[in-house]
């Protein structure tokens, strides 16, 4: 359907003896072990995991997060300033790091998410002037950064500034010092302060915003120096598919700074799409919100569309699934599983496309020169060749030789 | 009505005899000769004035421009390039110069409008490619703003940069190096060469968008260093007076850069008002378009209100009225005259408004100290003291000793 060569290494393979003579007709087995493309779903639920004592909890998420760990290569895991530190003083990092050690010892990539924001912050921080606020919350970055460095190596660092400084829904104190600061300027800071700390993370600024006031303010901050490393575009959908138009149009918009995009937070209900009139979606309040047949067969359709235009994309780096189950985010039906734990028919379709379409499994002849090639999917790989075992990673075109 | 103490300076004038022995019972007389603040119009009918053989066409201009001097004392030019130069390497300097030292040896202040624009742009450099775009760009910044320095010191350096990369009404080579070099990145070339020319210049940003990608933008610009003196916002209210509230909500918006305030362009029509659905006022065709008496009454209301407000508000240093006569721009009756030359019901209360409410003459005495304080409207003044006549500038606090 679409040209996926960039998602591709074009790898010579140069099999010799102990003496470097080539040995022909050697067969090898090309097995991907890991994708290069972040394939990612938010991963509150490890938290829960790996932190309650409950046994009948612990395996009602264990059973959640097997199926979790079949799918993704990459999770967000959440660091809510008004939840990570209810009590200034108190922060739930070892719940965090409980997570994050058992998601690295999977092979699993991990993004911190966010630094900053003006929702879910703490509200012991309105106690204090502009300036401690600011203060307290460049050694919350500090804190995090890097005391998560070598696990967490990439952070949503700000959230929303778009709206940030105009945002009037309640008082907090990071619409405080945004308003104080200007839009640029708190980015600046944060980011400066981020990349301070850990100069190898990827640092991204994230927004639901996708108008041309992102695109400025991206624009801008570029132009100012901040360390931003990748475009993060949330795309929440419980209004209704974007559709490949819109979905196009913003690959395009946001292409032309040459950084990476990170697809986020990606929401697809399979259930009553919110009415158009709804513009905070926290506002749409429901008892009941179930998931439907009719619903999960466009939920399926509307996945496979979107995950192979963005895969299809050259900038596009990341997708992140935001709710692995229903039921969590405003209660909605935004999961691959059902509130039972059984699994839709957008789960079996996208386990599908990452570990069967997209995922390199080929066996491979060496000609007279002891060399094969192949056009393979970026990623780890584990070549086997008679009895022996290699481990390569396959991320550019350059030559391999393994010795038999 | 409003507090406008930001208008004035209180001033302390001392007289003293030539021994340095004070002088009381002196009778003073201010008398204000001209405005710190910026009173200004669109100056285009001067270039036609300085320019014309025609006596009779020469005549016509000279009644319009008298009557234009009887107000203001600041100007707009024209240096669109497109019209500037029609033909390559053909600019209309000469013309410009004329009209410029015209105003200048009358006391007006002046400003170039704008040295970069996507509309009214030269065809003839869309032949080039985008480096060659730019650099032609930077030259005829260099040539204007070197060339007019010390009569000229003022410009609006490029002109509606939200719009700029995204117009697609016609090709333009403007529109085409903003979508390569981005906005900001843009806007950064233009001005430090426009701020290395001349290094005291008043160089704006202006934009007919007032919305939060235009504070976000100026955001960006000013955290990238950007050298701009003055934030230009337009006003052109053919489609209805924007009324208080939205002006009160634009002057809080812009101010909180710190940046002095420039209204740009203002129009308030006295005629029929352009619909709603009209998106660019370029497509509204009329083949007549008349004054009405209803209009004139509702234009000199809105005309008042609105200087009254800016005037007021400490962060405005200039307020430019677009059109001074009627059958300017797209043929409405935007101007303070009519066709036929009359003057209309706004420019009778507006010289009032400049020339008597908001002007100082007044007569003092001084104390037995020598001493006499005056509130005064911040400006140039003559002081008149028996035979003598004293000139000096309100701008402070200072105190002003007169010998006599």
């Amino acid at each position: 359907m679409s040209n996926l060569d960039h998602r591709k290494a074009t790898k010579t393979i140069k099999v010799t003896d102990i003496n470097g003579m080539p040995v022909k007709n050697a067969k090898l087995r090309l097995l991907q072990k890991s994708h290069e493309f972040l394939f990612g779903c938010g991963g509150f639920d490890f938290v829960a995991l790996t932190n309650v004592q409950d046994e009948k909890v612990k395996a009602h998420f264990q059973d959640i997060t097997d199926k979790w760990l079949k799918i993704y290569n990459y999770a967000t895991l959440p660091f809510y300033l008004g939840e990570f530190e209810k009590e200034e003083g108190k922060p739930e990092t070892q719940s965090r790091m409980n997570a994050a050690l058992y998601l690295k010892e999977r092979g699993v990539t991990l993004k911190g998410h966010p630094l900053v924001w003006h929702t879910v912050c703490a509200d012991w921080l309105m106690k204090y002037d502009n300036e401690t606020i600011l203060r307290k919350q460049l050694e919350r970055i500090d804190r995090e950064v890097l005391g998560f460095k070598g696990v967490i190596d990439m952070w949503d660092v700000i959230n929303e500034v778009v709206i940030m400084p105009i945002f009037d829904k309640y008082d907090n104190a990071i619409t405080r010092i945004c308003k104080e600061k200007g839009r640029v300027g708190l980015i600046k800071e944060v980011f400066e302060r981020a990349h301070a700390d850990n100069p190898d993370a990827v640092l991204l600024l994230n927004d639901f915003n996708t108008s041309i006031n992102y695109e400025i303010l991206i624009d801008g901050c570029l132009n100012a120096g901040v360390p931003i490393s990748a475009i993060g575009i949330q795309s929440h959908q419980h209004q209704g598919y974007w559709g490949a138009e819109k979905l196009y149009e913003v690959l395009e918009r946001f292409s032309h700074f040459g950084l990476p995009l990170h697809f986020t937070e990606n929401t697809l209900i399979s259930g009553q799409i919110v009415p158009a009139h709804i513009e905070d979606l926290n506002d749409y309040q429901v008892s009941e919100w179930p998931t439907t047949p009719e619903g999960e067969e466009r939920q399926v359709k509307e996945v496979e569309e979107m995950y192979r235009i963005l895969f299809s994309h050259p900038r596009v780096q990341a997708i992140t699934t935001w709710d692995f189950r229903d039921g969590a985010w405003l209660g909605a039906p935004s999961g691959f599983l059902r509130k039972d734990g059984s699994v839709k028919p957008a789960y079996e379709m996208l386990r599908k496309l990452i570990h069967e379409e997209w995922k390199t499994d080929m066996t491979l002849t060496t000609d007279e020169n002891g060399v094969a090639t192949a056009d393979a999917f970026r990623g780890r790989y584990e070549i086997d060749l008679k009895e022996s075992t290699t481990e390569a990673s396959f991320t550019d075109d350059s030559e391999l030789v393994i010795t038999v």
